[in-house]
């Protein structure tokens, strides 16, 4: 193990993609690797990129990377797709479309598949982005489908957040009720050469001036994929938001908070594995049968078990 | 709070609302509610609705309410709109569509927020249908906007899941990828009048087979809310999927999965309350800043807190 460790902290691919995998499905070694791993960290940027499906996110990541790439940034790519819990299995249509990267060397690019649990995403993608950035990549872009709680979750790891807007897609409504509005860094208008795009990078700064208690004032950034149009100033703005974060005293509180809120998750996600475990061990047909019809009083339970396995 | 519980019991709605506002809002007297209300539980049907935006999932609900009050059934609507974190508000618009309904007796609609914490919205859905429940409603109906994982957990708390299709959404692929289709027991094709409703139907049929492990073949149901279309077939199948759950061994066994995962949550939420409570006792500007800059490695920290509050 130490030795794949060794290989993956001198860029070895293929054993940051073994690390990965490892830490993904939870082995045996998994804490051990990323207590390891830990200390060569912080070097790297975390980019979150999120919108509603169809928005183009992938399109828009692949266009990033290009960018970054003629920076001569190393970059590693993120795709969350939530897998089926049903087969453990995840569709691949993103990944697929951003095959041609999969050609240069500085680029890794990873499908995570969600693990059903709670927390299960968020947890396996920050601990690969702690791999990415000990493994020497110097951009790590998280892509997320969709917009929901789970997302939200996994953003809140990132160090900037892109959110991207179509024209035309009744975006804003949808992304106020997902409360993802209020984490976006920069807000990218995609599919710029659309009607409709102005009206949208418009409303979209109408809205912030609403919300400005950050002292960070979000960009907005008409971009296109298709004619890529629009990319280097995202780049900029990310830059700026780096500097930003680790500059002024309200980017270095945003980074505190984030410290704290990462610490809760590891220790949830690490008594979660342990009262999982528990509970299976306990768990029995005739204990389900009596929780199913009611002679069991499941409050009571837990705190039985609880009493149990706490000082 | 005796008081208030067997004025809950007998029906008093004042009394109801302030259990689950209690119960939502994790007020210290919440974990005694629910141990007393438990035993009154286990006569409801837990309806969950989801589908994507636009699916029309509000206006869907408004009809099969209507339904459920013509054959005389007491109904409580759980619309989860997803707040933002940063203002901890929801926004109403699902509410007020179903404004109509709140002038029948019969019917008993609440919203809520997602407290932004992991498992904070499956937790109080569970536990505000559990108060319905108990409370004497037929049927609880629970509709989540939009899907994604945190929604997939959500549904798993329902005995009969509606998944809400329209034509021409290009929903197919974003189902499949969420995860939602394997737990679907009823899947609506609403708006059929729209073109495209019956190639969506053979579509998802098709679909089906391809997945047909489960006992329970799903039904596929064309819908239109706006004419008032195929909701007697919907409620039908509903009862024909309860009446599997109660009499037949794979109905059963589904039953006992869930008792399984309830039990699992209600530790591992337990558990999470009091890690939270110890975590910001602990946590302080200089523990973080120390954490920010990797003087101090999380991951070794997280053993030592753990060892120190388990047994």
């Amino acid at each position: 193990m130490k030795k794949i460790i060794q290989d993956a902290l001198s860029g070895n691919i293929r054993a940051i993609s073994r690390l990965v995998t490892l830490v993904e499905s939870q082995s045996p070694d998994a804490k051990s690797i990323m207590q390891d791993i830990y200390p060569h960290t912080g070097h790297a940027h975390i980019i979150g990129v999120t919108g509603s499906p169809g928005a183009g996110k992938s399109t828009f990541c692949d266009r990033l990377v290009d960018e970054f790439l003629e920076q001569n940034k190393k970059v590693a790519v993120i795709a969350i797709d939530p897998s089926s819990p049903f087969t453990g299995g995840a569709i691949l249509g993103d990944r697929l479309r951003m095959q041609h990267l999969a050609l240069s060397q500085n680029v890794f690019i990873r499908s995570m598949g969600s693990r059903g649990s709670l927390g299960g995403v968020s947890a396996a993608t920050w601990e690969a982005s702690l791999i990415f950035d000990a493994c020497g990549y110097d951009i790590i872009l998280v892509e997320t489908v969709g917009v929901g709680q789970s997302e939200i979750d996994i953003m809140k790891i990132a160090d900037t957040v892109c959110l991207i807007l179509t024209p035309g897609m009744g975006d804003d409504i949808q992304i106020m009720k997902a409360g993802i509005m209020e984490i976006a860094d920069i807000f990218v208008i995609n599919k710029c050469d659309r009607e409709g795009a102005e009206k949208v990078a418009s409303d979209v700064s109408a809205m912030l001036k609403m919300f400005t208690t950050n002292s960070w004032i979000p960009s907005v950034r008409l971009v296109s994929s298709y004619s890529n149009i629009g990319f280097a100033e995202v780049a900029n703005d990310i830059f700026s938001h780096e500097a930003f974060l680790s500059n002024t005293p309200a980017g270095k509180n945003k980074l505190l908070d984030r410290a704290a809120l990462e610490m809760e998750k590891l220790l949830l996600n690490d008594l979660s594995q342990k009262v999982s475990l528990l509970w299976k061990a306990k768990c029995s047909v005739e204990l389900l049968e009596k929780l199913s019809c009611r002679k069991i009083n499941p409050y009571l339970l837990t705190s039985e078990i609880t009493n149990e396995i706490l000082k």
